[in-house]
């Protein structure tokens, strides 16, 4: 069995492209169509719609990342599609990154490992390090049992991430002693990634050059304000190490009133590739040494 | 309608104890009898559990934690075998918390707190701080609608709980900064609580001082370590501000083949309380006057 990492990269270099689709299914934005098809059933209406996108974006795009939440709000009826749509995506060959930022301690963390890994059989899952060190050991005994990885909380896209995340830890902010940690736990195997926001463009480019062998996951591309030159400080110098999300931009590029909302994802998948795409291939500089180039980032360079 | 602190005090009170029940059925733990008669139907077993332990300290204790990892361990079914127990304990009058330690911010986070408070209708749910403010108000939003609580993670129950949350951030160790940010949250009004580990008994001491109006949640008491005298810390001098969490201790204390395990569940409820009343009365000196009380409390007294 191949790990996590390898089987990432093979997936990125497929479709050249480190785009991963997410999926914030929310009823008031789906095709009127499918509301009128599914009548008084919503949730058969957003699991449609889910496996439409699937299909859609599945020849463009690497990965796609389902957001829990918006599953869960739908009760359990809205979890038994979570399941469908991971399975479709697996069907597609796509890796999926279950989002739901799961944090707790012991048996606990065991029992959302299992939901994430075996019920619901994701690739990879969001966690959030608060806890601490026994937060991600059950999850990562459990991810590394067949391949699985994990993305930790480390700097987040939102306007109010920095309350804590930027505190002065010692003379570092909180979320590089995090980083230090996700780091300790990747122990270079590249199934411990890390959440960076692209809306922080700087601390991107310092977290690439101080977590050389982790795979950062870059939300906030698109309809939260990143831009392709704000993602480029993400990647390393072979064109690999980061993923570049991207949620409503892709899957909600349509009015609910529109009849052509599928060529319009297509496009809007097919715009948001190209344009990470340029932005991957500008930061590699097609040479397979990417100790020297980590060492020019590290100087401040925008690569 | 009510507001969620005068509820939490009202069932308190009327219970004369502040303990509350968490709900973590793990099957291998469940009585051989529920487990034989529901066959290869686990979720209906783990769900008949729950309600027989609700029934069971219904009469003792005033509220009720269901841990959300393992219902959702169980799948689509074990996310409907939760909305019932919760249900059954609303029917019950007793205080539910949903343990799910959601965080997630803007449109995400308000479909967890759907998903909490509408879906499942628990009277508050556990969140954690990490992704900062914009993680924090979307929940409050929802859970002031109609008088929901809300607890953050401050400084929790396990061993590996101060990689972060001990760190020194500008003088003031992290879970302190976090405190800081849940009092302004809470702003008086008490449906803003704290998750403060019984197992840190001086944090306890230290923040029940520092937060005058707000509940903290107190996990970790009995089989994690934590003992009567170290929770006892937690109480204002009115005898109310915390809540007492036991799960194994009270909802296991059988071996699977013991036919007698319903009273054995109702024996550690009722020893757990009393053990937790002496604690909570001694805490009180049977004055009104709580904040001479904190003033004697912020000089570092053994209440």
């Amino acid at each position: 069995m191949s790990s996590f990492s390898d089987r990432l990269a093979a997936a990125i270099r497929a479709k050249r492209t480190a785009l991963c689709v997410g999926l914030d299914p929310r009823l008031p934005l789906l095709p009127a169509e499918l509301v009128t098809q599914h009548g008084p059933d919503a949730v058969a209406a957003v699991e449609e719609f889910c496996l439409r996108v699937l299909d859609i974006i599945a020849p463009i795009a690497p990965i796609v990342k389902p957001q829990s939440a918006f599953f869960e709000a739908l009760g359990p009826a809205g979890f038994l599609a979570l399941r469908h749509v991971l399975r479709r995506a697996k069907d597609l060959n796509l890796i999926t990154i279950l989002d739901a930022k799961r944090g707790d301690i012991a048996s606990t963390a065991a029992a959302y490992a299992e939901a994430a890994f075996d019920v619901l059989d994701a690739d990879a899952l969001t966690v959030n390090p608060y806890l601490g060190r026994d937060a991600i050991e059950p999850f990562l005994t459990r991810a590394r049992i067949d391949g699985r990885g994990l993305f930790v909380l480390v700097r987040t896209s939102n306007p109010g991430a920095g309350l804590f995340q930027d505190l002065n830890c010692d003379g570092l902010p909180l979320y590089r002693r995090v980083a230090q940690a996700v780091n300790d736990w990747n122990a270079g195997r590249g199934d411990v990634g890390a959440v960076v926001g692209a809306t922080h463009p700087a601390e991107l480019g310092e977290l690439r050059a101080a977590l050389p062998d982790v795979w950062l996951l870059i939300p906030g591309y698109g309809a939260q304000g990143g831009s392709a030159a704000d993602v480029r400080r993400g990647f390393r110098a072979d064109g690999l190490g980061a993923i570049v999300n991207s949620s409503r931009g892709v899957t909600f590029p349509f009015r609910p009133d529109d009849a052509k909302w599928e060529s319009a994802i297509e496009s809007a998948a097919r715009v948001s590739r190209d344009a990470q795409r340029s932005a991957r291939a500008r930061s590699a500089f097609g040479s397979e040494n990417s100790a020297s180039r980590l060492t020019v980032l590290r100087n401040g360079d925008d690569a």
